[in-house]
């Protein structure tokens, strides 16, 4: 096997604790019906369907994309330091969401991994002091404008959070 | 039947109307068991058990706590408009919350109505408009303090939102 595939592996395998995680620890998740579209390494996808979520108007109930937006931000945290192998606890200490446009279909958040520097900066931070905060970003596209996102296309949800690691 | 009367049970009315929105329309907040605890006319509180919304901590997840918290303040201009009258389409557009402690106990937040000032100008400009803004804070306690809430008591969480009333 070379160097790419055993990466993509364990890309694979660490996503799919993710998954089990949700199962295990968090039965909201389960209700939501929340699953992980893809992880690459680079990009996190959880989605949902839209039943569980709905709300009056027949859209995203607005808790509902908060959560999805809270736990692709808080997966890609956990992804990161699943990959560097440490054990840690984690927390979200904010979370701020806009809601630009209703959803009308699947939700589907998008969180990118921070930059090299920021990851290594963050994980300096923990061996040094046993803790350490990062803010990142998710976006929630309406299903329908998915298939073709370009630098136009808005989103109809911005999320941001802030996340603590600490030593066990 | 006095005044008072009648207007304690014109809000027990409407507080009913609240209550049974969210089994009509949020099928996440049945998931939830969310409840209204309270509604005086002043304030509002929701409620919900640990048990569906437990994490791996065996304490809230942020998410639920989020939803606790953006459903009070969103209860509150529900309650506000259906005290007056209003028939409209009502939304979330922004919402932020800090997690301070972790909640071990019951989800239980709370939102004062808006000054008698402030619901003024939001009907005032809804009437002249057709859609209006206002922004609402909620705060959650944890169970243990709930006891004892004094001005020095601490909040676990603290929830900010914007919502908006437009025609129908």
């Amino acid at each position: 096997m070379n160097s790419n595939k055993t990466d993509l592996q364990n890309i694979k395998n660490i996503s799919n604790k993710l998954t089990q995680f949700f199962g295990e620890h968090l039965p909201i998740t389960q209700f939501m019906e929340l699953d992980v579209e893809l992880y690459d390494g680079q990009t996190l996808i959880l989605t949902a369907p839209l039943a569980p979520s709905i709300n009056d108007k027949q859209t995203a109930f607005g808790g509902s994309l908060y959560n999805v937006a809270v736990m692709a931000c808080w997966g890609m945290v956990y992804l990161k330091t699943q990959e560097k192998g440490i054990q840690c606890n984690q927390v979200v200490t904010e979370g701020s969401v806009k809601y630009i446009a209703p959803v009308t279909g699947r939700l589907r958040a998008i969180c990118h991994a921070p930059s090299d520097e920021e990851l290594m900066d963050f994980f300096a931070n923990f061996d040094e002091k046993g803790r350490a905060k990062i803010s990142l970003n998710a976006v929630i596209y309406d299903d329908t404008s998915m298939m073709a996102i370009d630098a136009e296309t808005k989103p109809a949800v911005k999320f941001t959070g802030q996340y603590a690691i600490l030593k066990n």
